[in-house]
């Protein structure tokens, strides 16, 4: 489908064994998904690579390079496979050690709770030479933004925070409207009259999503783009081909 | 984490708008995932794009040169926006057609509910040159084999017979075996004595994965390896790292 539209892109890139391995099912990319739409920045693709510092490497290179924002999700907590942070200093060619700001925080936080802020905790303040910090108000070690790549926990509500305290930097585009519509006849059916009227809507996007519901086949159609009223006439139509029952 | 491995190795491509905008959350990925562990296939990388030509295109080209094997989910249905088989014939340089095994399929499908076959459903017998069908019971609809790509439905109980009847005709290698300790202790206390665990067992990957539980931290440890009794010694000293209270 041709859409025209001029909003901000981005990718996400999933990092984990546990992924891939069919232990945790991703929560992330859906809430991510979800709040880029809000915001009218188009999440165009996502990758999902393993604790691997080759794939991290040049996962992050061609994202970063390909579309407007990069999210990362995973790899920088304390033990020995969280490698996401050296891995994105690596993909831009810059240096990393114990940075200030994030020891710091990190300190004051671990003093406040009577912990001992010990060698596999100071790994988290490990932070690419000019990346600005992002805000973890739940369990303090930050993210962080090298360029256009935003580098954010895997742990759910830990990533949730750290896209709460990235949103407000970012310039969103105009949000994606969306309307949903449903047919009570198999997508097959559906098919045709639908194309056609894609055809006459190129700045619409319609995306038809088969259903199953207590033996019977059905359809819902999801009209998508930035003018509202190019949705809504286009709403009508659809409505006029198939009139509900 | 390096780890001594035979196995062959997947990819997956995830196509459809529905996912990127956060409209639907992704379901085949879990299920994909788990099902070439239990194989011994190791899925080492997926990717979500849209439906959009030449990102379809683009992926299925490199991930199959990547990997042993590529599965695809979602974008072959009857519908405008269901490019997936054009593109997986454009990316191998086959034509692609109406194809008469397929047809035949449909055809006896519909004869038999006393449903048209129409144009739209005629789509859905688009095939490749050179592809072999992947068997559908659920709504009969075939995917397929192009080399090293196998192409399915997004729709998850298709998807999941799909897959039910392409893993009989792959070559697992030897199925990761995975074993998990609870650990009553923040992360940041776990790393440095995992660290060295890990570094005395090459062969095994060591993942940590934090939770939190009534508001107090702990950390689930998961050893994972294609040698069972690697993966029991190494949980035998791990146990004794961390004895449980």
């Amino acid at each position: 489908m041709s859409t025209v539209n001029p909003n901000p892109s981005a990718a996400m890139l999933v990092i984990g064994d546990e992924i891939l391995s069919g232990r945790t099912r991703d929560a992330n990319m859906y809430y991510l998904a979800g709040e880029l739409t809000k915001l009218g920045v188009d999440l165009k693709e996502v990758r999902v690579v393993s604790d691997d510092k080759n794939a991290i490497v040049s996962a992050v290179r061609a994202l970063s390079t390909a579309y407007d924002h990069v999210f990362t999700s995973g790899g920088i907590g304390p033990t020995h496979d969280d490698i996401t942070a050296d891995c994105v200093a690596e993909a831009f060619g810059v240096s990393i050690d114990v940075r200030d700001d994030a020891r710091v925080l990190l300190a004051a936080h671990y003093a406040a709770r009577g912990a001992e802020f010990n060698a596999a905790r100071m790994r988290m303040a490990r932070i690419p030479d000019t990346a600005t910090l992002i805000e973890n108000p739940v369990s303090i070690a930050p993210g962080f933004t090298v360029q256009n790549v935003h580098v954010m926990a895997g742990v759910p509500n830990i990533f949730q925070a750290m896209v709460a305290s990235v949103m407000p930097t970012l310039t969103g585009g105009s949000p994606l409207l969306s309307q949903t519509y449903r047919i009570d006849s198999p997508e097959s059916t559906v098919a045709e009259p639908l194309g056609d009227l894609a055809a006459r809507y190129p700045d619409l996007s319609m995306g038809s999503y088969p259903f199953t519901q207590d033996g019977a086949f059905g359809t819902n159609i999801v009209i998508r783009g930035v003018s509202g009223a190019q949705v809504e006439a286009a709403m009508i139509e659809l409505a006029n081909l198939f009139p509900r029952g």
